[in-house]
């Protein structure tokens, strides 16, 4: 989850640990309303069509905006002429590199830095001009009436192709945007021990981030101050980077996002639109709506980048890895946005292997840059890693399984050689194979196979780097004088259900419902600072920090109670919404609390503490899939599927399932149907819609998802004992489906996506 | 300032007076920001029309809604069929008594419970039924169209007459609604002692509540939560009892008052009108919009009480005041409402007295509740006092302000017996009179004299009680990494400049422009909980509160500069936006804390501490004017006013100018034109529209309005210095005036207003 704003890894760790000084003690196992399983809190608001998102915000006087984007893959900007358009009925304002004034500096990543309307358009879809008209239709009118003369320059937008000599510059110098490497041990002394070396290149597609709710904002000064309503996963850091780009305090600039469509990491970035934006508002005092069309999304918002990856591999007879090598290739797009972000780190640390060397290569092409996506670099080398470790099970003619318990960890991450703090990869390839009866369905395969349906049973494990989350998150909560609670905090609710496992953070303190508790977040203006979500880090980040703020203010509740009844405070206790005295002899609700009644409202502010150094704080997942393969008309029917994730605590036990259920929905679209198209003969997109692009429906989601939870807390990594899960869930899924389709059809199919049309391929091949 | 919900004298004190523990120095004489004049910090929305004040607010789907008033003084709802009324194009819910499950349980005073539509109606425009419709219009149209059936009972309307024998009852038992004495000293001995014993009776008339922005609120339910957006003074005390009605846990009750279109305590309660928003959306599914008519706001949103008072004072020849005697009799309304509250408080206290008795007589009749409104009692108290005051110097042949000054309290407040903070009586009158010009131009009325233009000179003085503020409030301070801030606090600017008299407390701390604080406030979903704004307390309890906010947060930026300066914390001060070392070697920009950066914000929170024990923390005031009467068309021409107040520390000069020449205005219309005509024969009020109640136009503020603050801060009453000012202000306003145009006639009127119908009549009575 490499976000370039708010990079995790580089996430500053501010408050020391407070370590034994801390009065939070672990909930241990009788909790109250943590582990249930909740409806979402607004859930109403959702239903209802009461939740306002921010592409359905009207307000006053709004102007509706539409950004043009260059019809090219690769082209420079000769001449413009706006003259036309800005005479259209219904047009107020025009922007482009002709106004100046209306064109700040913007940089897409800091290594390339250029104007906001800049005169080379490296990808199709880049902004050459904006306009803002009454109604939506006009403005998108008023684009057609704009008048661009392009240089057409060649492009290239496959990263194979762009690293061969010759290829077109996507940026003077070179096609190279990054090399990695990591070597560990000594990787030629490795294959040398194995029994058993396999190598095979693999290659995944292009995954492009669409969201229910497009790409969009709405923007609004009042004299000086810009207030921005933006689907976005995190508003703090949007506040910071249109506070840069306009040159404004942050204390002017007021960024909301209470509702998101959906994000996946797309939404991390502030995109050009946020600041075309909010300058045709002050240009036309107005407030100004612009929303990506869906085409504009699919063009411009981002990408899991296509990935070529070669794994050499060596394995002992019995089942010992011996060495690792991975090679892999990732596309930033047109602008450094890493193409090859954590690609690599499963095959550095998933499995127990002393030589390990890797590589990684990203490349430019002439295509909208990458963004992180759902699990970026893991997804793509789960479905190498992961098929690899079945070859290689398959040529020891070992049970895969197996292979893999062989080589977990000896209790250590091999990246940084630091301790897990629980055995949940053991845990959940154990006990997620046992739930699914893997032994058995992986033997009754054959047998339930009849002629062209072809029966499989496959897994993959993985785990997640970032799910351990840590500061900086500030959390206030207030207690109100009949007991219910305010939570304010920062963090987005990007459609995971923060604002309810949150609000059963406070319930479980309070002894109240979650229902109970009124939240405000997401708000620059009225609440505390918070990382985006993203990373599989908001349970792990923001909840602990929930907690803090409840203990404070049950901190102060102790007080009020001891000087009530005339108790020394250590011998009052809470019971739920009461507090008692340890002898049992007194007892008083917190809404009983004369002080409180006096007082109104008790106020208690959270801080998410560092996390422990010298510990490997990681959530891990395994996924087993039984599949059935269609050999004449090459469609994969996946008949069940279970996912096993150790993450620490649950703490809402329906929205953990969801995320299963959604991660793995998601997984299948990667391994069966979706896929970027970018023509060859011009390097534009050919799947820029819904019909084109092929996104997983209802249809396509196994026939029975089970969820598999270890029920255990990570009482080392934070004060509630759980870790992410929202990337966890999706990272094996096209890998284990890939396996299963192996296992099913005797043959491995190395690219994704394993659609109807190249299994078919593929199966003709091996028939001819 | 008596405000039924949260009483201010039964204010608790919360938190134990920091005293000697406190970090909090005070700020000294070299304030950057605070006591400059500064524009609003919402100027731009409040001139540009882009505030939305609750009476602005459109939502979508947006219903409005209107409400049945009865149209007698007194009336029993014998039917009433709301038949026709549903039947009507566009409405979309009736409800009445005839909806028991829309007439919950109210009362409008706890001594009088009932339901919300009740079936007798004691005060002309008490609630019968509402009507939520498509539009304003059909909602009004519906109402006619609603039949009901009335008994019409007998009623009293005059205070005086509801107090004979025989007068119809407002409530079973008398309309006698509660008696107050009070006695000091020997007030018998005290009249023996005097060399001059004078009694007067003075009658004010019952001034009406009619802010620019009328009263009302739109409400909206989000499933089983509900938001009120509400012109109101205190948005916490909305959502109590809101939800105390409804019976809603707090946390289900939101309500948002970010703009407040004038109030003067008439918002400080929450009103029926508020309830049948709420009842009437959840019945239709929708927001729906309830605002009172003029004649509404008029009808029922509050007065403050005629009253009826008669002053006994004795006094010896070298001035001292020997015995004052004070009967009040004020009239409640309908309900039980505080028709004396604190009408006897100036008497007791403003001048020292030995011998002191106090008799107060609350009185019901059939007119709309009284309400607090802005001073009250202290205004009432003020023209009957102030004159008599003056009659006794002209009695003794003294000088008024000589006998004040020979009055003053000896450094003790005799209420109950506390030593003042400050000399401040002392103070504005002595430096009040200088700067007028007191005795020059007292000397030369009479040479400015010319045949019926009479030139008059007058004075009047006063305190008010409640200005000290203190707890609960609670504030929250961020400063991002740009060193701009936020605040956060639940007061509601009720037009008075709350904003930006607490954003200069922020920019006076951290060294910022105060236009570089965003503000969130009066919103209980996102905001910290406060009192009402009123009784001239918000900027001494709220400002101490934000201090402290800021001082906490910068507690926190010491330490930063400590760790990142490599120097004992103890050696760091703050400098403006800078921190440097003692030693003047280092220095660091806020901004340029690397753990500031890392840590994006630091959040603050502060606490308004208890007041100190023991001390009267009391603000002063004296005013000061001369007029020219027209003995034959009975004009009074103000020519110039001057204010001289003490109220501690002057945070912002403009605004504190701005209450002033605010709060001489309001004087004005008490003194000459504002009086609630209740009909004689049926008790329906005469003058409910802006052309028969005649509030002062900008044609009847004084040609010439003097400020002349008494600059000195009172460091024993808070952190900042700061007492209130809304209050005094207006109190001596009046009495002022009065004894100026006795001075002027050389004879007395002792009723308000003098209006030139009074003043004509009793001028040719006079002559006659």
């Amino acid at each position: 989850m490499a976000d370039n704003e708010t990079d995790i890894e580089g996430q500053p760790r501010i408050a020391p640990d407070a370590g034994a000084a801390d009065d939070a003690r672990p909930w241990g196992e009788q909790t109250r309303v943590v582990g249930n399983r909740r409806p979402r809190v607004d859930a109403w608001e959702r239903v209802s069509g009461a939740a306002v998102f921010p592409s359905d915000l009207v307000l006053p006087g709004m102007l509706h905006a539409a950004v043009l984007g260059s019809p090219h893959a690769n082209a420079r900007v000769t001449a413009i002429d706006t003259s036309r358009a800005e005479r259209m009925p219904g047009v107020y304002a025009v922007i482009s590199r002709n106004t100046p004034e209306a064109n700040p500096d913007w940089d897409y990543f800091s290594a390339h830095s250029g104007k906001l309307f800049y005169d080379h358009c490296r990808f199709e879809g880049d902004a050459v001009a904006a306009v803002a008209a009454q109604s939506p239709y006009q403005a998108h009118d008023a684009l057609r009436a704009i008048q661009v003369e392009y240089e057409i320059l060649p492009f290239v937008s496959d990263e194979l192709e762009a690293l061969k000599p010759g290829a077109p510059e996507v940026h003077s110098g070179g096609n190279r945007a990054g090399t990695q490497t990591y070597a560990r041990g000594n990787i030629e002394q490795g294959f040398s021990e194995a029994d058993l070396v396999l190598e095979q290149r693999y290659r995944t597609a292009s995954e492009m981030h669409t969201p229910l709710e497009p790409h969009g904002c709405v923007a609004r000064w009042d004299g000086d101050s810009l207030t921005v309503w933006e689907s976005t996963q995190g508003v703090y850091a949007v506040q910071s980077k249109i506070a840069d780009v306009l040159k404004l305090p942050l204390s002017r600039v007021r960024v909301i996002g209470h509702y998101v469509g959906g994000a996946f990491g797309s939404k991390l970035r502030t995109d050009k639109y946020a600041i075309i934006a909010a300058l045709l508002a002050r240009r036309v005092n107005r407030p100004v709506k612009l929303f990506m069309t869906r085409e504009q999304t699919l063009l411009t918002q981002g990408n899991r980048p296509p990935a070529t990856m070669t794994v050499k591999a060596g394995v002992k007879k019995d089942g010992t890895l011996t060495a690792i090598q991975f090679s892999g290739i990732g596309a930033s797009g047109a602008y450094k946005a890493g193409g090859t972000s954590l690609l690599d780190w499963l095959a550095k640390d998933l499995y127990r292997c002393a030589n390990v060397s890797t590589e990684l290569t990203d490349v430019y092409i002439n295509a909208q840059p990458a963004r992180p996506f759902r699990a970026p670099g893991y997804v793509q080398c789960s479905w190498a890693m992961e098929q690899m470790m079945d070859a290689l099970a398959d040529g020891l003619g070992m049970d895969p399984v197996e292979l893999r318990l062989r080589n977990i960890p000896a209790g250590t991450q091999a990246r940084d050689d630091k301790p897990y703090t629980t055995d949940g990869l053991r845990l959940c390839i154990e006990q997620g194979a046992r739930a699914f009866g893997w032994q058995e369905a992986r033997a009754a395969a054959a047998q339930h196979s009849k002629g062209h349906l072809q029966r499989g049973v496959g897994m993959a494990a993985a785990n997640w780097y970032a799910g351990d989350g840590g500061p900086p998150s500030t959390v206030i909560v207030r207690l109100y004088a009949d007991g219910t609670a305010n939570l304010n905090m920062g963090a987005s609710d990007i459609g995971t259900g923060t604002k309810t496992v949150m609000a059963m953070v406070v319930a479980e303190e309070f002894g109240v419902d979650p229902d109970a508790v009124q939240i405000e977040h997401a708000d620059t203006g009225t609440t505390q600072y918070a990382t985006p979500s993203g990373g599989s880090k908001t349970v792990p980040t923001e909840a602990p920090a929930v907690r803090r703020a409840c203990l404070a203010v049950k901190s102060q509740l102790l007080d009020m109670a001891a000087q009530q009844l005339g108790r020394p405070r250590e011998e009052i206790v809470f019971d739920g919404d009461h507090l008692r005295t340890t002898d049992g002899l007194e007892s008083l609700a917190i809404r009983e609390l004369d002080r409180l009644r006096k007082q109104k409202v008790v106020v208690g502010v959270g801080q998410r503490q560092s996390n422990p150094q010298g510990v490997s704080i990681t959530p891990f997942a395994a996924q087993f899939c039984e599949v059935e393969v269609n050999t004449l008309t090459g469609e994969v029917r996946l008949l069940r599927m279970l996912g096993s994730n150790e993450s620490g605590r649950v703490i809402n036990r329906l929205t953990w399932d969801g995320q299963l259920i959604g991660g793995i929905t998601m997984g299948v679209g990667y391994a069966t149907t979706e896929r970027r198209v970018l023509d060859g003969p011009t390097g534009k997109l050919c799947n820029k819609n819904w019909h084109d692009y092929k996104l997983p429906t209802t249809l396509d989601v196994p026939a029975e998802v089970i969820s598999e939870p270890i029920m255990l807390t990570d009482e080392q990594a934070n004060i509630v004992g759980a870790k992410g899960l929202g990337e966890p869930v999706t990272i094996p899924t096209a890998g284990a489906i890939a396996n299963a389709v192996a296992h099913a059809l005797g043959m491995r199919l190395y690219d994704t996506p394993i659609n109807p049309v190249t299994l078919i391929e593929r199966v003709a091949a091996r028939e001819a």
